[in-house]
This record gives C-alpha cells, sequence and structure tokens, in this order.
C-alpha cells in the first residue's frame, strides 16, 4: 500500500505527486503484473520497481510571500498545499513529483468561496506583484498551472475547488449555471436531482472542472457535433483584475465576435472564470452501436470518413488502429477496430437507422462487424440517473459507448484507467506520453506516416525502444482528430531530456503537416511556441493587447499562452 | 418599365436605390396589385403610387479626395458608383435612396482584383487619413457599409466583387477555398465543376459575397447544426492595416481562443477578408419533409422546441404563425404552420426515421399534418449539380425546403421574392421591416408577448396603423431565433422618423427581455448601441485595445461595430 494512504475516511486526498487519489496508488503486485506485461508485449528492457516517494522526502523553498491577515478566503503557505498546487498530470509532472522536484512550487495557496474572495485575492496580486494561477482539478498535461514566478514577488495559487455549486437550471431550456470549481461529478449530482446531464466527459472527468475545461476548451465524449465544451458554453462569466465581465445566456448571436469565445481557450491569461450557463439534457436511455475490424487500417480511415461526411453525427466514433486495440486488449490480430456508438434521450427508431447506414459503409469498406449492431432502450430504469447509479453510469465510462460489455466495454475501462496507469510506469522507468492534433483528410496520411517515422525515430534514438500507438478520438466532416500514445523505456534520471527530444519530433512534425498543436489538451507553456507558430503574428498582437487591457499589470497565469 | 432598365444585355445593373436588378423594379402593373392586397389583406387607408426615381434627380457633392494615379486597381469617383455604394438594402436605405438622399456617398470606389491592391488601397487610405469601407453585395440591412466620413478626409468603398474565383478545391475533405468577393451563385457555379455546393444560402444569397458573410456572421437556411457561416469556415485570410493574417486550415482546434472568431463577425472594423476556406458538401439527392398546422401557436411553439431537443437537427425547422402564415400566402386559416424537412447527401432511410419522429412530436402537440410525410431520392438526377439546372436548383429556394410545390413551396417563393416587393412597398409609401433575434425557451413566451405589444403600439401610435408577424428561421436545443416582419402605412416624407421610433421600441425590447440585439443580420450602426448594451463593457474595451493593433489609424469601417 502506497505511503500516502491516510485511512481518514471522508477526507480522501489526491496523491501529491501521482494522477488521482491517494488510495489508489498502484500495489507493487500491480506493478509487477503490468511490469511483466510491458517487457512481454512491447519486448522492452527489464524494467526496474522504484519506490513510491512520500512526502517527507519533498523540501521546498520558503514561500516568499504571505497572503494578507485581512484576505477574505482561507489561504495558506502550508507544504502539502503548496506541493500539491505545483504541477498538473503530464508525464513530465509526475516524473518531477515522482523524483520530489518541486522547485516552482507556488508560495501561497487560496481557496476563494465566492466571487468577492476571488477579486479580493487579485487585488492583492495586483498590489502585491504576485502572479496568480487559476487551478481547477490540476490535470492540465502542457504546463497549464506550473508558473516559474521570475518578474513576481511570489505566486499564488488560485484553487476554485470550494466554488463548486450548480445553483441555477433551467429545465425549459435545458441549460444550467455552473460555477467554475465544480467537478465532473459534482455537476453530474447537482443535476441529477433535475433528471438532467451535461455529458460532457473528458478523461480528466473525475478531477477537472467547469471553469478549467471553458479555460482549455475540453474535449469531451461525443466524436461529433459536440466536441468541445464550447459546443455546450451559453454564457460565461470571468473575474479580471480589470474587472467582472458576464456574456448574455444565449442560445446564439451573429452580434460581432463571439465573446464566449474570447474566453473559451483564454487559460487563465485573461482572468478567472468564476462560472457559466452550459446546455444540458435528460440521460440518453436509447443506444445503439456495433464495433468493426478492418484488416487494413486506410480501409478503416476511409470508413470512418463516409460515416462523417454523411452526417450521420455518431456519439462514438473511435478508431483504434492494430497498436491502439492491442494496447486496450480489444484485438490482437493486427485489426483496427473501429467502435460506433450512437445514443438518444428521444426514440431508438432514428438512431437506428444512423448506425445501420454506418455499419453499411464500414462494410463497403472491407469492415466486418465482431459485435452488434445492438440496440437498447433503458427508459424503463431511466430513474437510475436520480440515484446512486448515476455515478457508475457516468464515471467518464458511459460517456464512451454507455454499455459494459465487450470491445468497446473493454475499451471504456482503458480509458478511465489510463491516467492510474500511467502512474505505475513513471514508477517503472517508462516514458509514457499522449499528444493529439486535428488535420484536414487530405493530409492525415502524410501526417500519420511522418509521425510514425518521427516519433518511432525519436523514441529508438532517445530510449533504444518504443511503441507508438494511435485513435481517432474526435472525427470531422473535413477531418481527424488523432491522438497518439507513447510508451518507451527511460533512463531514470534523464526522462526528462529524452521525454523533450521526442515530444518536440512530435510538435514539428505536427507544424510541418498543417496540423494543429492540439485539438483539446490546450496550449499551457509546454505547447506555447508551437502555438505561436500556428496562429498569425497579428493575431497574437492582438491576444495581447486584449490581455493589456484586461490585465495591466501582467498577473493572471504569465507563460502561459502568451 | 423601370426608368433604369438598360437593355444592354450582358451589363446587367443593380438599381441605384432599390433591392435587386434595376431590370426587375416592379412594374405599375404589380404595383397596383400589390397595393390593393396590402389595403385589403391588411386594412391600410389607400396607398400612393408614387413615381420611380431616377439617378439625374440625384446630386451629390464632389468627391472629397481623389485616388492616387498610381493606384495598382481601378477606383473612380463616377456618379452611379459613389450612388450605388452609398447604403445597404434595409428599408431605411431604400427609403433615402427613394427619395434621391446619398449625402454620405463616398468620394471614392475602388476595385482590386487582387490581395497586393487591397493592401494597396489601405497604405494609401491610412497615409492619406481615408476611411475605408469594405463592400461585397451591399446587402446589409444594419447601415454596415454606410460611413458619414466626419474627421476624416475621405471615404472609400472597397468593392470586393471582382476578387470572386474559388481557386481551390479539395474534394477529399471537402472544403474549397473561395475568394471574399465571390457572390452566391459565383461560388455555387464554380463549385458545380466539382458536383459540389457550399449549401449556405442566406436571403441576400443573390449578391451576398463570402468575404461579406464571413464578416457579418451570416445565417443561411439549415435551421438547426450550421446556422450561419461560423460553421462552414475553416480558415479566413485576411488584409489590415497592420498586415496580412491566415488562420491555419483545420477541422478544428483547442489551441487557445478561437482565432476564426475573431474574424467572424468583424464587420470590416479590423480589416478586409480576401479570401477562406469553408466545408462544402455535394448537392444532398435526399429529401424527406412534411406540413404541420396547429391551432394553437403556443403548442406549436412547444412541438418546435420539442424536435430540436430530441436532437433530429432538421434542415427546415420553421415555424409561421398565423401572420406569417397568411403574408407568405401558406394558410389563411387562422393556423400558425410549421415546415419540416430533412436532407441527406448520402441516404434516405435516416433522415425518413428523423422525420417520421419529429411528426409524431408535432402530432403529439396537436398539430394536423397537411402535407406529407413525403420523401424523394434524386439520385438519378444528381448530374443536374453540374448543368445549369443547378442555379434554378440554389437560387436561395431550394435553400428552404428542396421542393417546388405545395405549403414549403409557397413559403420559398415569397423568401426569394421579398427583398423585391419591398422595392415596391417603399414605393407606395408603407413602412415594411423585418428584425430578429434569438432567445432561450423560457424566456421566449415573455419576449414574444412584449414584442407584440411594444411593437403593435409603435406603429399604431406612429402610422395609426401596423402588422406585426413571425417565424422561427433557426431553432436551438436551448432557445429559437424569432423573424419579425412588421408593414405600416407610412407618411411619405416622414418614414425614417416613424421608423426610428417602431424601431427603437423593438431593440429596448429584445434588450429587456434577455435576447439578442441581432441573430443573423449584424451589428453595423443601426444596432451598435445596442449591442454595446448587450455585450460587457470589458469585452468592449478588449475589441477596441485589438482594433489599435491591427488598424492603428482607425480607418477600417469607423463607426460599424464598434
Amino acid at each position: 500500500m502506497s505511503t500516502e494512504t491516510t485511512g481518514e475516511g471522508d477526507d480522501r486526498r489526491q496523491s501529491f505527486w501521482a494522477w488521482g487519489w491517494a488510495d489508489r496508488l498502484p500495489t507493487d503486485e500491480e506493478r509487477r503484473e503490468l511490469k511483466s506485461r510491458i517487457e512481454g508485449m512491447l519486448g522492452f528492457p527489464e524494467r526496474p520497481l522504484l519506490d513510491l516517494p512520500t512526502l517527507d522526502d519533498v523540501t521546498l523553498a520558503p514561500p516568499r510571500v504571505e497572503p494578507p491577515a485581512d484576505l477574505s478566503c482561507a489561504a495558506t503557505t502550508d507544504k502539502r498545499d503548496r506541493v500539491t498546487h505545483t504541477y498538473g498530470s503530464a508525464y513530465r509532472d509526475l516524473v518531477r513529483g515522482f523524483h520530489g522536484q518541486f522547485d516552482d512550487a507556488p508560495d501561497v495557496v487560496a481557496y476563494p468561496e465566492r466571487e468577492s474572495d476571488v477579486q479580493a485575492v487579485l487585488d492583492w496580486a495586483a498590489e502585491a506583484n504576485v502572479a496568480v494561477v487559476p487551478y481547477g482539478g490540476g490535470t492540465s498535461v502542457v504546463g497549464g498551472v506550473e508558473c516559474d514566478g521570475s518578474g513576481y514577488a511570489g505566486v499564488c495559487s488560485l484553487d476554485m475547488r470550494r466554488m463548486n455549486d450548480v445553483p441555477e437550471v433551467d429545465e425549459h431550456s435545458r441549460a444550467a449555471r455552473i460555477e467554475g470549481g465544480a467537478t465532473g461529478p459534482e455537476i453530474q449530482d447537482q443535476l441529477a436531482d433535475h433528471g438532467l446531464q451535461l455529458r460532457h466527459y473528458p478523461q480528466s472527468y473525475e478531477f477537472s472542472t467547469f471553469g478549467g475545461w471553458v479555460a482549455t476548451r475540453a474535449g469531451g465524449h461525443f466524436a461529433t457535433r459536440y466536441t468541445h465544451i464550447d459546443d455546450f458554453v451559453e454564457s460565461v462569466r470571468a473575474v479580471t483584475p480589470a474587472g467582472t465581465l458576464e456574456t448574455r445566456r444565449l442560445p446564439a448571436s451573429g452580434a460581432g465576435p463571439d465573446p464566449n469565445r474570447f474566453l473559451l481557450g483564454s487559460e487563465g491569461a485573461f482572468g478567472v472564470i468564476t462560472e457559466g450557463w452550459a446546455r444540458v439534457q435528460p440521460r440518453p436511455p436509447y443506444r445503439a452501436k456495433a464495433t468493426v475490424r478492418f484488416d487494413d487500417y486506410w480501409d478503416a480511415v476511409a470508413a470512418c470518413r463516409e460515416v462523417v461526411q454523411a452526417r450521420l453525427t455518431p456519439a462514438n466514433c473511435r478508431l483504434l488502429d492494430s497498436n491502439e486495440a492491442m494496447l486496450n486488449e480489444v484485438a490482437f490480430d493486427g485489426s483496427s477496430v473501429l467502435l460506433l456508438g450512437f445514443e438518444s434521450t428521444d426514440s431508438l427508431s432514428p438512431i437506428e437507422a444512423d448506425l445501420d447506414r454506418a455499419v453499411e459503409i464500414a462494410e463497403g469498406h472491407g469492415g466486418r462487424v465482431s459485435e452488434g449492431p445492438t440496440t437498447e432502450d433503458r427508459t424503463t430504469d431511466a430513474d437510475e440517473s436520480r440515484t446512486g447509479d448515476a455515478d457508475k453510469a457516468a464515471d467518464g465510462s458511459e460517456a464512451n459507448d454507455g454499455d459494459e460489455d465487450g470491445d468497446s466495454g473493454e475499451w471504456r475501462d482503458s480509458f478511465v484507467e489510463a491516467p492510474y496507469m500511467f502512474n505505475s510506469l513513471v514508477s517503472m522507468g517508462v516514458l509514457v506520453d499522449t499528444f493529439e492534433t486535428a488535420v484536414t483528410w487530405d493530409q492525415f496520411p502524410a501526417l500519420h506516416d511522418a509521425i510514425q517515422e518521427t516519433v518511432t525515430d525519436a523514441m529508438e534514438e532517445e530510449c533504444g525502444a518504443g511503441f507508438l500507438s494511435c485513435r481517432f478520438t474526435h472525427a470531422y466532416e473535413d477531418g481527424p482528430a488523432p491522438y497518439y500514445t507513447l510508451l518507451a523505456p527511460a533512463d531514470v534520471g534523464r526522462e526528462l531530456e529524452q521525454w523533450r527530444a521526442i515530444k518536440e519530433a512530435a510538435s514539428d512534425t505536427l507544424m510541418d503537416y498543417g496540423a494543429t498543436i492540439t485539438h483539446h489538451h490546450a496550449v499551457g507553456r509546454v505547447h506555447r511556441d508551437h502555438y505561436h507558430e500556428e496562429v498569425p503574428e497579428h493575431y497574437l498582437d492582438a491576444l495581447r493587447s486584449m490581455k493589456r487591457t484586461l490585465d495591466p499589470e501582467g498577473i493572471m497565469n504569465p507563460g502561459a499562452l502568451l
């Protein structure tokens, strides 16, 4: 068992270095199993089983600033608070945490409970030249919440998680007002009282927050139509150093550049998202799904393209290449696997017709149906959404296909467990990372080949071996959003250097082939240089001038995005 | 026949004062028919048949500036060019044109043929303190292209219509590169060579341009999903006084605030949209449609809401209230009429199932199917899109329901002809205007009642009578986009004063009830004050700082938006 487990019951803690809950850190037995699997399946050289770190091993510099005694909300310089607010949850964060490196820990962690507290922290920070880093679930994988504080008197992490209410629900229009610090499960629980759900399930769902999703343009489980949180947002309210701004709650508007879109993706650089209205819906009791296998990856890609270009809008349209299918234990025969799923809150026959046509298209490209088509009508247990089952039903799992069995069930388990597995991998010297993008269909083949080559070469060069897999998380009429996972045997102590070289190869290739540096992982600090390459220089100038207007002292999350 | 008809064959001219082609100005016979209809159906007092104006009656002040002799493109101070570039196509524009008032005519009209010409005009204008007004089809109904030029040495209208190519098509990803000055029919013709269509049909389709659509966030024919041009745009290229910016062609991205969204709705205030990539599709040969009548308007509203909240995404989901149904000669029995239509490029059965379910929902709310459900499979004449028929098929008509007969056919004819009818109405002293908005479902009943009251009262007070009708042009899960048409007997000579009072009543009511000042008519100068009320003050400050960065001399379309 982990040295972090507190056994304090309700006071369940997140690990100070790893993804997720401290009481879910890997046991030695789990690690041994994974180690043999990695060595066997991927042929990696023998991996060490390193000891898990303890907080006692961590040494922090004393805080450079103290919160003012009369601050309206709780604020602390406590070691554990500072340590747990230093990083996000990327591989490089886990590695640094694992090795006890917390040089850039924030000096202060503040816990606002209402909007006036947020304003008070910003006022103090602007006065005292303290950088403010808005913090939600701490699940950034792009350095979104880490800040070295150079040029500032100190750094304050602004933990929004005490602002976690859903204070208002408009059942008629199907929308809810959600506070910025509410996590996925907290939103789910509060909406369940109204028989509603947000149905936005990023992989970080268990910990990440509504405000964080808006600030980073998070991607959810829908493969089409409702891909980003952007598609759910009716209005946003934010506190900036210049004051509060709130957009009008509207289903749509054509009045000038969309003000919501300035805050979506703003990554804390302009202000703090304190709340917003989001579109919600009942739990969809109708499901239709099928799994299709292809011998040839490019046939599967063609099928996927035809399905979305036919505007069939599946909730799930996840194409796993053969490596991804193997890694997730969905197929070991070299097949590529297309998981198709449709859902409806209203009726079965339209999505049944959609699925039938999607399967027909897939078969037309040489696909073999390995499961389904099956349909489901769960109207009889619709009350589930009002009971404890809702948690189970929507723990990011239902997210993917709404079912428990078969290929898509396997896939779902992997999806939810993946970040926990990363903890184990780090602790046995395995370099593990993911990167994702979006690109037009015509560019995808060249990009994909180039990624295979440059990233595999970089892993070979840095680590002597490597494994790369790809899935489509989302698919658009004009192109897919491919998501790559890489694994390589790292030299313990040199992990960051190795990671950097591999990441650079991947990011450079994305830029060279006209892809985006990120489809839903955001920019943060890790993607900043490539982001600046991706968007027009004059646009960046315009963003900088906006920032100067809203954040004249430049205290908001310096180094992120801009 | 009109005094404007030139009979010069190819050199077909737009009217200098009215909507559309000079050779389609109303004949006296047409006007007499309309006059008796207006007096009979609406009970208006007898209307005069005023003489149509001629260009000879118009007197212009001499131009304040001359284009430089060495400008790289054509530029002129010719009277007809200046007159035809003075206004958009709103009621107040037609009235002023009709009465020969062109006080704010631009001094120069420039006709760039390539991007370097645009840059040359902007360079000259910045140097000479000349305001530049980007001009597409001249179809703005919000004063988007009119500029009084005070504080400037002069005004240059930048007519983009010579940049009208579709130079590149990516059939695999279904996207096309379109120049900013290409009109709806020009885009249609060039895409037909590839068997593709944009399928974005604003009512102004015949004259408005791609760049204008992007700059004003134009609304098209799809009632759901693809409602604004925003939804089609992959990338945008614009020339600003600070230089050229071009966003990357991507199906989606999560990297920072979306740069396309800064140019969508920018209304020429930051720069000139010279081209962009837009998503296109084949002509959809599969259609399914039905017309449903309701005795009670609120039942029809409830049905419409349930259809879109079931996520059935009809291409057409147009709800006409009883006045709108009468005005468009669809129903005279006091019914409200819901036109439902689905289309697919791929197959019939999914949309057939969608329509069946939509009809079932409508019937559940007391609707009676008056036409259909009917389906169509036009795959046998799919080649139409490559022939001259394409023009006919997609002249903004097919836009609405893809069919020629019955209720929806009546409706379609009215839609296309409506702006031409406005010409006649202006010429017989009828005040005619439209305004549109979007609002959440829970607010719609209160808003609708208030609009009925305030606008009808204003018409009574100003004109002694008035007629108001409403349709939904678009419908969202969280609210409708109602579109109001008003008609009132005007006092010739006092029309603008009367119009202003009625418009103010409508706009104030929209603001009071949490609606947007415009769903797809843009802000321009007419909506500017209410727009500033709608969006947060700090956001406007941020937009102004962006403008200062991209347009440091403030020459771009001054007075529009900001």
